[in-house]
């Protein structure tokens, strides 16, 4: 479904990615970006093997490495014996998005109204990823962009789920919003429980930053409010659970009704 | 619903919590526990007057303060003129936890089998409080503890959603299956999505570690696993943001069908 691995930057440093599902997915998926895959010595794992079968199909050189050198250049990591170098995933323009939705059924699409803090633009893209979100969207100035935090906070979605960094999310959102896909913004004023809103289509799940929430000129280019639990003592949600909870509930809707109800 | 404030700790060191919505729901749910509400001098606020009603109709002492000696004390957070030092909640016993079952219509609780870090375990408190979880269990041994980090991050969720620190993990979840609560563990290999378990019922959702998922014994217990969203390359997701995904998926349920659906 992503379309995530059209440009790869051959040319920049290489970022190194680990553990079985991640390489086998980015060799599945993006074989063009796996520059060398590289394996400690036990030989006798068959999920090494499959990876090392894999790698050779895909036509991408593979290492043997030992274990306790891997150990000191990666630190204390569940790295699973097997890790890979990739070219890494280049920011996505706005063209580049708006060119991405033509080649996937019902986006789904996270934009993050100007997030500050590293570990939650991390989390999101780790959770973003997991919910198999298009992209993510962030305004290029007083919010946080990705840097050596925001990868390892994303154990490797960051360099799968492209973000955008755009000059004007409004402006972003309402090309989207021309593009066909319903702009969902989650507020703790929502007019309506986020399951009662229908994600089923191509949608833009808009978060707000920590504490001050969507600003008013977002909250106006949404197409709905939702709102999330808040059924206790606390004010509002961190805001990489929030969005955990809104991409989930998108997923809940795709994957339809449970049997029996 | 929830039955925390059954014994304040008087003689404990005060904790602060801040804000409107923290303030006015300690103030309504447990006014026993509030030493004293602290207001700046700012009387013009709708909101502060508010709160001030509610604490002289509960008895409680108010204080004005200076809005700048507060700045110099609690930091640049956002306590929106309105901090109350409360008495601590204390930690809860296995007997606590299976007292207050009792008074509760379908418990919704959270257990942790062996969450290390302290920020984990704040951003789960401070979910479970959102989504009006009865308590969170964690380990005695080998798992975080309530500190003043979980404290920071669970931003007053740990005044108010008490921790069930137990001996022996599996034998509590016993317990509670016997006291006729479902058990639900969550793990990538889950047999059914998290949707098509039911969890209107009373109902333990049961989260593994970072990285190493449950412990074997703790998936025997549970009479369900259920498994979240992994459409993407990264291995798993956070387990904050997985209990998030959980907790949302047991509110949605209880809240019943979107309307026309």
């Amino acid at each position: 479904m992503k379309n995530s691995g059209s440009k790869p930057n051959a040319s920049a440093k290489a970022e190194t990615i680990y553990g079985l599902h991640p390489v086998r997915v980015l060799l599945e998926r993006h074989p063009e970006r796996v520059v060398v895959v590289r394996l400690t010595e036990r030989r006798d794992d068959p999920r090494a093997k499959e990876i090392e079968d894999l790698a050779r199909k895909k036509g991408r050189p593979v290492q043997r490495v030992d274990a306790n050198a891997l150990k000191q250049s990666l630190g204390d990591v569940a790295h699973q014996g097997v890790i890979a170098e990739i070219s890494p995933l280049p920011p996505w323009s706005e063209d580049d998005l708006l060119e991405a939705l033509q080649t996937v059924k019902d986006p789904l699409l996270l934009a993050l109204d100007g997030v500050q803090d590293p570990h939650n633009l991390g989390a999101c893209l780790r959770t973003a990823d997991a919910c198999g979100a298009l992209a993510v969207i962030v305004p290029r100035d007083r919010a946080a962009q990705v840097n050596a935090t925001v990868r390892k906070v994303a154990v490797g979605a960051a360099e799968t789920t492209p973000v955008v960094a755009v000059t004007n999310l409004v402006r972003t959102l309402k090309l989207l919003k021309e593009a066909g896909l319903w702009i969902v913004g989650a507020d703790a004023e929502g007019a309506k429980p986020a399951h009662e809103a229908d994600l089923k289509g191509g949608t833009v799940l808009v978060m707000g930053a920590e504490g001050a929430g969507l600003r008013h000129l977002t909250k106006q280019t949404c197409d709905w409010m939702v709102r999330l639990p808040q059924l206790g003592t606390v004010e509002s949600l961190n805001v990489s659970v929030a969005a955990g909870m809104l991409l989930y509930e998108a997923v809940r809707q795709r994957m339809g009704p449970a049997p029996g109800k």
